[in-house]
């Protein structure tokens, strides 16, 4: 199921939209375009070789969200088949930021539903205090 | 917020529904009413004097549910105002089973939409591994 | 994505569990198997030709659930996969009876975490009023 | 339960923080402020005498979040009691932007945890198109 869009770049991810995602408006619930934003970046780090629950293990830290800014352009409905893209748009040792965005294809053509921008931060899971994204993550996201 | 039906010595929590609860056909998503037992649930216990997170630091014990009944009869909507009775049907030194159900005011008259049977076990939160309910918490179900 | 187990018929779906999934527990929060198995009956009727949103602007009707019976037996956590595996237990005019359970491989066994049994009727989406089951969809479910 | 703040004329809403609303990372989850700030602005819009299932019923329209913007501070954990902040930042015919936050009392200091900033515009429910914010929600919100 994963697929990186050769053009962009992008890491991008299937997403079907099911019962639990829509409300009574019809359409998917505004909070619930942030699952499927965080079930993307667990798979674009998994396909960069990052298991986040072993990586707790070891390490003892693990990522949390401290930022987001949304937009929501057009709504997704029950059966649609959404493509969640994910890209770096900024890596620091204490944070990295991340451009997503869902789309859907309307008849040939892929439109833009949603897109938004989300800084995470690496923490102590234990203390939830900030610390340096490990290096082993951080190697991963940038091949010299 | 927190009432004791003195006809029926239940305890009984109102639960407003939100968009989140709902689903595309119009009405609250069949998984939501668990969540809504499962608060009913806590507040319940706290209602005993226990709290689940300080119970789990002192005793490093959690209840895990082991079995759920459930039956739909009548469907929410958004805004509904519902109250849900929980009522001890059996306590175990393994585990409890609640009676508890979902009930909404029409005109005057209390429907029941939902009503279900749940069985609660204590496990080590560590390992999982079963264990006994604390003695603490079984001596506040039943005064003396 | 989709896979029939030869064996025994059953019609099995992948799920991920991701952080939405769990609870503080550590593991999967006891009403998001229900939403993992109402993935795997859209699945699955998706399988037999059957698009629920489709269906209901052209019969003006849904499923909705009307019973469940779960037991809990094992945890999942936080990157496991899971199978889910659904099968008609009982099919009738005014509803249909699916046996579902949840699997995962734990070092090349198959463990089974939870099952259930989910009663689903039909209704009029408007009215909420019971009817049958359309046979354009009953005709799919066993085939002559 | 309703409470305005007089200091601040915000409108303030309690909510619990129950198993659902948390991960395994033992803090709610990032997606969920998000839900409980939309139960605060559903009881700010009943508080002003305006309930959403009826005004649909009415007009035919309804809210529908077009932005977002939050920042998350500090972490809230099971059984936390929290309190959302609500406020009109922006009232205008075709939206409105609201701040919102979630506050924690801790050892007597209220703690922000985490505060956004949320556009809102109105749509028609049918074709999702948008329309003007119905004068009677509008005059609501600024007491002449």
């Amino acid at each position: 199921m994963t697929r990186t869009d050769s053009a962009s770049d992008d890491f991008v991810w299937p997403i079907r939209v099911y019962w639990e995602d829509t409300d009574a408006g019809g359409i998917v619930f505004y909070a619930n375009y942030l699952k499927f934003f965080e079930r993307a970046r667990t798979e674009w780090l998994r396909h960069l070789g990052v298991e986040q629950h072993a990586l707790r293990q070891e390490t003892g830290g693990m990522f949390v969200v401290s930022a987001t800014q949304m937009h929501y352009l057009r709504s997704a409905k029950l059966d649609d088949l959404l493509h969640i893209h994910t890209r770096v748009s900024h890596a620091g040792r204490a944070s990295l930021v991340l451009a997503q965005s869902a789309w859907r294809d309307d008849d040939g053509q892929a439109v833009c539903l949603c897109e938004g921008e989300i800084r995470i931060g690496w923490v102590t899971a234990e203390t939830l205090k900030p610390g340096r994204v490990p290096s082993s993550v951080l190697s991963r996201l940038s091949p010299p």
